[in-house]
């Protein structure tokens, strides 16, 4: 039984940066975030996939133990193409093929509705809300989103984030949600929704925690080596649920130390393309990074 | 005797922010940089003004005991114009009136000869090189610049760049200097000239300290009110030569340490214009928002 359920997308990805161009790789937000969470607590993920969905993708989630039997097969896979410049700090989209996702009506298998810890990854807030009704015990979910929500579905976001532990916004969709440069009313205002926790995430300058009582700034790590950033973010989540559900609390200490772990995730992800770096990536990987965030900080 | 020597700019400046518009306050990076040092060490000025600086700009720094007698006069003072916009992250410059400092060759008065702090505020490089040049035992020498010097003296700035023991850049500049987006590489590039350190700022987002054997992020600090980030910088780079000057040590503790009351005071001087909130600084404010910097970064 699944102790943390991941819904998002599961998707092929076309990718090009300055340091290489694959094709029809395995991305999607739920595949990244589920990877992630799978190194702390075992992960089951609610998506669509279509029937050409490569049987080697579906391989790499099973072997980390990822529970897929609340993915739907459909028609074709979600396909995203897009690349990064120099800078590597936004995708640009060259197109989006929507394919099964466009007519996707989550279908939730029976042992995934216990499960406390829920990751709503990036996808149409609706769907979000309708998976979170039908959860029996969601004691801790976490709410990402995009531009794109708040800027068409603003109202069914603000829904789901009412009902959310911890939401998650990018510094950009942060200022465009609550109509303010300023990071720290946009934080209040995510807080006055009922949230618990509201983390703005900055991409390589770390990210932000904010709570009634206090903030928390977690660094980026200073990568020497970025080869494709996709999923960073989801992966970040991931890994945050994830450590969460193997914490067992929400305490200030527990949800700064997951942040830092997510951070670790997040930027391993970033030194290769797809999952190939996170499948290569050991527990002593992780702790030992850790210890690196732990040094670079101490003052 | 001055402890700590700034050479940098007196300006008159005229600004515009979101929240309102100054005329002709004081600015310049010496007058940021001296006004942020003094509250650790007794710093002086070498810089130029014109005879129609105002007699309280000039109060406003020896009520600090800033030593002025390496401020020479001659004609009309350095003026600049400029605005932000709603995000406050980049001044937007309107007008540039060189005047006096156009033909500026410092003259250093003989007690400034036996400093053992430089602070090389932003400035001419061949004009930082000739001060430091005249510096009977310059221990500790914090060089700033900017794209302008990068991009028309990137020769004479690489000379003062071996002489420094600092090296202050923002993250746009390193990435300028060294033709790299990696802010890792850029730092390793000016440690390789021969600085014990580089300090890479990135505005709101913080800092990063690279030494040969460790690196340290010194967070942001979420300011909610931003009245006006001019001279953040220069506020920065004098607090921290201030900083060290009273230390008396460069061990990695120490510049960690000096980084973060760096970074105090640069937050504070966001939240006015000029020196207005500099001003009125007491050293429990600046105690208390280090404790804040303290809590908000501990996992």
């Amino acid at each position: 039984m699944p102790e943390v359920i991941i819904l998002g997308t599961l998707a092929l990805d076309t990718i090009e940066t300055p340091f290489g161009k694959q094709n029809d790789i395995l991305g999607g937000s739920a595949a990244f975030a589920a990877y992630a969470a799978s190194f702390f607590a075992k992960p089951g993920i609610i998506s669509i996939v279509g029937k050409d969905f490569p049987a080697p993708h579906k391989r790499a989630l099973e072997q980390r133990g990822i529970d897929l039997s609340g993915v739907k097969v459909e028609g074709k896979t979600f396909r995203w193409e897009g690349f990064y410049e120099f800078d590597m700090n936004e995708a640009k989209t060259l197109k989006t093929e929507l394919n099964s996702l466009a007519e996707f009506v989550p279908e939730i298998p029976e042992p995934f509705r216990d499960a406390g810890y829920i990751f709503l990854a990036n996808t149409d807030p609706e769907i979000q809300l309708g998976v979170l009704e039908k959860m029996k015990a969601p004691g801790t979910v976490i709410l990402d989103t995009m531009n794109f929500w708040i800027q068409h579905k603003r109202e069914a976001l603000l829904k789901v984030m009412k009902k959310a532990s911890i939401v998650l916004l990018n510094d950009g969709e942060a200022r465009q949600m609550f109509a303010t440069p300023n990071l720290v009313k946009a934080a209040k205002e995510v807080l006055a929704l009922g949230p618990y926790a509201a983390i703005i995430k900055k991409g390589e300058h770390g990210a932000l925690l904010f709570t009634k009582d206090s903030h928390f700034n977690a660094p980026g790590y200073p990568l020497e080596e970025i080869k494709d950033p996709t999923g960073c973010g989801d992966t970040f989540g991931g890994a945050l649920i994830g450590w969460l559900a193997k914490a067992k609390s929400r305490s200030q200490e527990t949800i700064r130390k997951a942040m830092i772990y997510a951070s670790v995730l997040a930027s391993f992800n970033a030194e290769d393309f797809s999952l190939e770096r996170l499948k290569k990536l050991t527990h002593k990987d992780i702790e030992s990074r850790y210890q690196e965030f732990v040094r670079m900080r101490n003052f």
